[in-house]
């Protein structure tokens, strides 16, 4: 997980992916979101053992994406809630449940259904485009260095890029 | 990674997380999506271990996430291109790489902007309704059981909501 190797790479992917990069966060994300927020609970729903849910959710409370607080003194209990940072990754936690819906349903079709409330139907989130509201998929997007590139790896890749037009 | 513990569970986050859930994945993923093909290119560019990218490319070809193709005989060298399944993670990536942007771009600005081929601008990519259009995140959505759900799974949850409440 969170490795000096990922987080030093000028990449939001590479720096998102150290912080919370693995199944077992990603299930104590998922339950947060749907509103649970007790060891116990985060135990009984992801799957995972009680010591690396206690592991991920230190993880979790140290990154920011969690704060932990205590409801109960004898003995004293936590409880951990989504920061508006944990809040912001629902993105990502739709991304992977369209991905699993598409993929990996094993022919029983999607597990759950994204009820947008706003409109009240259901969302069938995609990624859109802001500019022109178009759906937006790995054919239709390149990338262009923005403010926090590094500028070695760029040169570095365009390099590496003039090297394989040869 | 690929755990029966989650690819057991009817979530599709589960299985999705159980197949690219690791930060070496989602890079190799990244360097593909970027037109990477590799062995070489994938240890150069994104940082991990040759033994650890070895790894990695054997469990998305067998995931189906990446095909292999020898490129050239003596000595026997494969090349790694995305599958049709692969190359559908863009989204997961691009959500991974908001996230990153919003909250650990340590005040440079985002490493690389997204450009809409459609429209020439920048994407900014975002989780839309597809019934409304309009956004949607953790506070306008909500999950009910899909045709894909665990029945068990589902009165679980019923009977803790249920619990909880009192």
């Amino acid at each position: 997980m969170a490795n000096e190797k990922l987080t030093e790479q000028a990449c939001s992917v590479a720096r998102s992916a150290s912080l919370i990069g693995d199944p077992w966060s990603l299930l104590i994300i998922r339950e947060a979101l749907a509103g649970n927020r007790r060891f116990s609970d985060f135990v009984e729903f992801t799957g995972a053992q009680p010591s690396v849910v206690s592991d991920r959710l230190k993880r979790l409370v140290a990154a920011g994406v969690l704060r932990s607080s205590q409801y109960q003194d004898h003995p004293p209990r936590n409880e951990y809630r989504l920061t508006p940072m944990g809040r912001a990754l629902q993105p990502v936690l739709i991304a992977l449940s369209n991905w699993g819906d598409e993929f990996l349903d094993n022919g029983h079709g999607a597990p759950l259904v994204y009820i947008h409330e706003g409109c009240g139907q259901p969302a069938h989130p995609q990624m859109t485009c802001t500019h022109c509201g178009d759906s937006v998929d790995a054919h239709s997007l390149r990338v262009i260095p923005g403010p926090g590139a590094d500028p070695d790896n760029v040169a570095r890749r365009v390099s590496h890029a003039t090297r394989s037009a040869d």
